[in-house]
């Protein structure tokens, strides 16, 4: 796949100054997220809903329960996957010019759905990978019947869209000269807390590393 | 408005043990998260797009600029817009019982264009309020200009769906009596860096309270 995003009339970012069209920025912005916006069509209307993913070279993947409705809304039809990472506050001197830097990616493709053991498997590894890595290594792995419950769909990076917010407000002169009001930016951070284990765990059981350590 | 949601089979949470019945858990999903994705059918196909919002009451408003062409693509029509707020990835002993913790709303309506004067100033200054609390009499409100280059759109919470996830991860029993793999919550948090003014401010000017405080 070429390493330049080739935009569509649906992929064409409007404000293009905040448009990004390298395939790297778009596995940049996927890769950094952990939750997804999922968008299908159900009866004429729009249903959105959070999912988390994963990724294998241009193809995201995503799954469900083999009974989930929204499932059976997206497999085989037009679907959009959108993925904000909000990494700022943007005070203006303005309340117009007021904005938020983040880093979002738009992906627009038909579901596949995933039906080679293989790549199933793979797509499985890695979404477990993506969310929770060390996981795959760690936990027992999927028996047969978990997988037959677990329906996988794949997304194509084809058409996708990158957009990339970052600095200060853009203010109007006039309003830089009154000088009356702040402005500038209040960063948006996100963390990992304290690992909390289960109850259940024998009380010698130590955090393993790949949870302590998460970078 | 009654104070528990009427679930429609369009806002039927199917793992019941997630769903919340209570408006008051909808409005406290919608007024702790930051970013909506907004999704609407362009052509047939769905576009989500992340989009920062408002709450006056039981109505979500969503502004944008009159030339957006998803906000026309909105107006007027069945739009959804969710609200997802990630606080923990749950480490299971399986993978496949491997979860995230989280809360979650989807509103389901027609996007009303909002066209009264003081509906619209009242919207936009919710809007600011709750991305930006303390910005609306800080800084310079609004010309009739940048009113005329903004629209906005009215949300209604009517119907409407919170799903919370929460706690340790749900394993099988036999998982747990081998006690081969670790178990637990890794939470995930939020939290502001520090403010970095704008560097086309007044060098003496102080970050304000509304920024600097900000809870």
């Amino acid at each position: 796949m070429s390493p330049e995003l080739s935009p569509t009339p649906r992929s064409t970012v409007r404000k293009s100054a905040r448009a990004r069209t390298d395939r790297a920025d778009l596995h940049a912005v996927l890769d950094a997220g952990l939750v997804a916006h999922l968008g299908v069509v159900v009866d004429g209307a729009p249903l959105v809903l959070p999912t988390t993913y994963g990724r294998v070279g241009d193809t995201v993947y995503v799954h469900a329960s083999t009974g989930a409705p929204s499932l059976r809304a997206a497999a085989g039809h037009r679907v959009c996957l959108t993925v904000t990472l909000l990494d700022g506050l943007v005070y203006a001197r303005s309340v117009f010019h007021h904005s938020a830097n983040y880093r979002s990616a738009v992906l627009h493709a038909e579901a596949r759905p995933v039906t080679d053991p293989q790549e199933k498997l793979a797509a499985l590894r890695a979404l477990v990978e993506h969310v929770t890595p060390g996981s795959w290594e760690h936990a027992r792995g999927p028996s047969a019947k978990e997988l037959a419950a677990t329906a996988v769909l794949a997304i194509d990076t084809s058409e996708a869209s990158v957009k990339v917010r970052q600095g200060p407000p853009v203010d109007d002169d006039a309003d830089v000269e009154a000088g009356t009001a702040w402005a500038g930016v209040l960063p948006v951070t996100q963390s990992w807390g304290e690992p909390q284990p289960c109850a259940l765990l024998p009380v010698e059981a130590a955090v393993p590393a790949h949870v302590r350590d998460r970078g």
